[in-house]
């Protein structure tokens, strides 16, 4: 098993810490370490290094390597331009397919985080499980919560395959888009859906098959790319294909095909509860790391006086908060955010103010 | 007329933005320039920079050269450590009687904030007035609400004098201390009470006079003091009597007895209304700067979302403030503050914090 990371994100909901140059998957958040760099530790007794591959945009290449020392240089792909994520595994395929077209690809998002690390792995082994056999599966997470911020997965749980380690793969039903909050609560109710993680896993061989069948365009452009691999052609022929590429999603351009067609093999989901968090926004940091008494989550140099379940983030100075509750406060090297916990989905409207504003030196 | 200006403040309530280095009177808070600067240019139209003179501590003379180039050199009185107003309006005296005795002096606090200039210019005329008499005046000002943390000046109104230009001078009847709240209530709604500004209007000679009754041990000092003015001696005589001296205010050592003292003219009070405020906490700042459409004082690079009410203070880098209101964000080189607008007298508590810490760096 490989596992493919795709570390293209542009995240902007962790201003003024996540700034283009330096998005989510390359801060700690809640975290010990960067995120990119956790996912890899948790994947290493399961994936070791040399078995990872990373998928990011070119000015990232080099926050990469120093993050990943241990990252062999061959595995970080290079996109040339963002094209969303089925150019991006359609990339890492056509370069494992070279290696082995039989080797499962575990397609996993660079900025997530995981509290569970064995419970993970233990999920990972059942999906690779079944898609050795030729079968995509996703990873579906339990919903706790009525989130309008998800797409979701309905399954079907009654006749799961057991995994060799006892994790049950179910069906997928299908897939659905990000629900308003009525639909979401009952999505939570009904027991039968659960959040799509963006987790997949495939043969390199299977997903192929599928871009092809689906993405005929696309298919085209990574067959001239992989021809190019290997030799000197390789960086005209990739920046000249992604070039002419839609921006497409996995999700949408295979997966929802490959539901849907009952010539193909079933569609596989691990229902699965090993602490998922995708950091989506400031508040999220409180969803899994530890508070102090008073409900704080401190990072950095903070003085608190009567302040309640807050989140205190601090890279430069001191930051001293008096008689405030359920706030994050944010202080970088060259800016600040205050906002109520509840409204920290909007910190993309500074973002997007800034651009209007030609503010390119706070981006 | 004379104005000496107390600068030896050392506020700690605007933290993070004043630091012992860098108290009140070198800030620009809600106003155009630093509040020292605004003192000695609002005097201008009555006393001009060559009748100014300012009193403050060693460490902040550099600072005040700087800010106030139109001084003259010798006008700056620096105190060899701190002891409260008494020795401060004494050693004022001391030096202007030397030039003349019946030299009016207005004592005049340096960091307090005036909306109406000439009203201010008017009372302060009426009130030399009185001084060249040989009366002692003071400035109370008119209440607006139930203040605790101000003294109060019980006054009689029923028959002023009314000075040249217009202005009635009362007569005091006491000076009260800072009130609990429900007296601070019956205050308010007597009519019969003022806040004392800590203005203060005298000759040379009386207030030396009165020292010599009240206080005699300072008395004894400053002439000691006094003797070595323009001489090599003076740097020594004013170390080493400023040393053996308590810290007194004015009020307690010298206004409170020459108010009950029957042998005495009476002390007068001039009730007034020019906009004054002592820009006590950040939250002052409302009283007196202009807020925009929502609210907000903005100073600085700020960019504001869904917030009212709220004072934003930015010297280094930008703030973003989302969905708050009545919050008070400062955003300075080293620090960043965040409270309601409800809490900002508990700065200090921050401060004592950072003193029982040892984080010198940030005091």
């Amino acid at each position: 098993m490989y596992a493919v990371i795709m570390a293209g994100g542009s995240g902007t909901r962790f201003w003024p810490l996540s700034r283009k140059a330096r998005p989510k998957q390359f801060l700690a958040i809640g975290t010990e370490r960067p995120l990119l760099r956790e996912t890899v530790d948790r994947l290493g007794p399961l994936i070791p290094p040399e078995k990872v591959y990373v998928v990011a945009g070119e000015h990232h290449a080099a926050p990469i390597r120093a993050l990943l020392p241990d990252l062999p240089a061959d595995h970080l792909l290079v996109e040339p331009c963002p094209r969303n994520t089925a150019p991006c595994v359609g990339l890492a395929a056509i370069h494992l397919a070279r290696r082995d077209p039989q080797a499962v690809m575990a397609v996993l998002p660079a900025d997530h985080h995981i509290g569970d690390g064995p419970g993970y792995r233990a999920v990972l082994a059942a999906a690779a499980e079944r898609a050795r056999e030729g079968e995509i599966v996703t990873l579906g997470i339990r919903p706790t919560r009525p989130e309008t911020g998800y797409g979701y997965i309905r399954y079907d749980g009654t006749d799961p395959v057991v995994a060799a380690n006892g994790v049950e793969v179910s069906r997928v039903e299908r897939f659905v888009e990000k629900p308003p909050l009525e639909v979401a609560r009952k999505y939570l109710a009904s027991n039968r859906y659960l959040w799509n993680s963006g987790m997949f896993f495939f043969t390199a061989a299977r997903i192929l098959a599928d871009i092809e069948r689906y993405m005929p365009h696309l298919a085209r452009t990574l067959k001239t790319i992989g021809a190019a691999i290997g030799t000197e052609a390789y960086p005209a022929a990739l920046a000249e294909g992604f070039a002419g590429l839609k921006s497409v999603s996995i999700d949408y351009g295979v997966m929802e095909h490959a539901t849907a067609d009952p010539d193909l093999p079933p569609m596989r989901v691990v229902p699965s509860d090993f602490g998922w968090n995708d950091v989506g926004h400031w508040a999220a940091i409180a969803d899994f790391a530890e508070a102090d008494r008073d409900g704080n989550i401190v990072d950095g140099d903070a003085v608190l006086v009567d302040t309640r379940d807050s989140i205190v983030h601090v890279t430069r100075g001191t930051a001293a908060v008096i008689g405030v509750e359920g706030l994050v406060v944010v202080s970088t090297d060259d800016a600040v955010l205050v906002c109520p916990r509840g409204r920290a989905q909007d910190v993309k409207r500074i973002v997007t103010r800034l651009q209007r504003d030609g503010r390119e030196e706070l981006l």
